[in-house]
């Protein structure tokens, strides 16, 4: 299968060269991420994507200095709804009547239950599990790099405080989660590039119940 | 993209045939999974494979009584560690030098900053953690299936601890995080199949910051 060539192929990159990406690459690597499935539909994050150096050099203190902080072409940030509201629950369902072009009674009535139980469960229960379904997003976006031959970080060694103060998300009632610089290996000071892959065995990972 | 192509042809079945996934395909599926990075390479998780019909059946109705329970061929329980503990975090180091060949100085105080943080951390903290890494691995498998032409169901909506006690998975330190039904469509039975995809406007989903 394709993909497992492309997930053997993609590593965690740790030294990028500065090289931009393509537009249209980054295009499709965010399509990725905006087609990942979400509980109920409700797709609780956004994406920062930054390209502005100055803000790149602010994050990377607050981000253990990794050099692909900076050495990236984009820096994609994922942050998740701090909480579900119902403005935020009513925004998807009306989205999905408008592109379906109906209304149905069982929709309606799970719009109901949906907003009689999360907006009353604590916060941060709430950013939890919005959190998880941007990581579903987050894998898409960093299989879709893989697919461009573009090289990603999975890094999630930063502050999430201190990121959401640099990117004013508090304000928009978000709250980062995880991040995916985009780039280029710099293969020479990359000292993870020539080391093999290292997972657990399958008997290890799975039990199946026959 | 042929990646963009399969993320638009899957969608959450809600109903399947019963038809049987052939083996060498789930073991594509799960070589997906296996191969999903996670923090520090820690895979604090494992799956379930369930294909015993009996297990299937009492599991049913504390998933809502949704059919594709049953009614899939095999049924994905993606369990997350229920906290870090020293010995599952030595494994993953220890295997780390094993496969790699030598131990390295930085690795190894990587662990003891590791060793030193997650198991003094509260384990519902750490479960969450945990379960988002799972939640990557699980968006491969999902991924993985529609390039198999397998359908697939990303299905939260069960009672945890009942399938855990289902499973057994309480004592191993394991807790349930999402399940994933894979199987074939049945299109006749399904109120989903012939909808259209609602994603959010690129717009309301994307932030760029130059």
């Amino acid at each position: 299968m394709e993909l497992l060539d492309k997930l053997n192929w993609r590593y965690a990159a740790k030294a990028m060269n500065g090289e931009t990406v393509a537009e249209d690459k980054i295009e499709r690597i965010l399509e990725a991420a905006r087609l990942a499935p979400t509980s109920s539909g409700l797709q609780p994050f956004e994406i920062i994507v930054i390209e502005n150096q100055d803000i790149k050099e602010k994050i990377k203190p607050v981000a253990w200095n990794q050099s692909v902080i900076t050495d990236c072409s984009h820096l994609l940030v994922f942050a998740a709804w701090d909480t579900y509201t119902e403005d935020r629950i009513n925004y998807m369902f009306d989205l999905t009547n408008e592109i379906r072009g109906f209304k149905n009674e069982g929709w309606e009535n799970y719009r109901q239950m949906l907003l009689g139980s999360y907006p009353q469960k604590p916060a941060e229960e709430n950013f939890h599990h919005a959190a998880k379904q941007a990581y579903i997003a987050f894998s898409q976006a960093l299989i879709a790099a893989a697919f461009e031959g573009v090289d990603a970080t999975p890094l999630e060694g930063f502050d999430p405080t201190a990121v959401d103060d640099i990117l004013g998300l508090k304000p928009k009632g978000l709250r980062s989660a995880v991040m995916l610089p985009l780039g280029y290996r710099k293969e020479e000071s990359d000292w993870l590039v020539n080391l093999a892959k290292v997972r657990k065995p399958m008997e290890h990972l799975v039990t199946v119940i026959k």
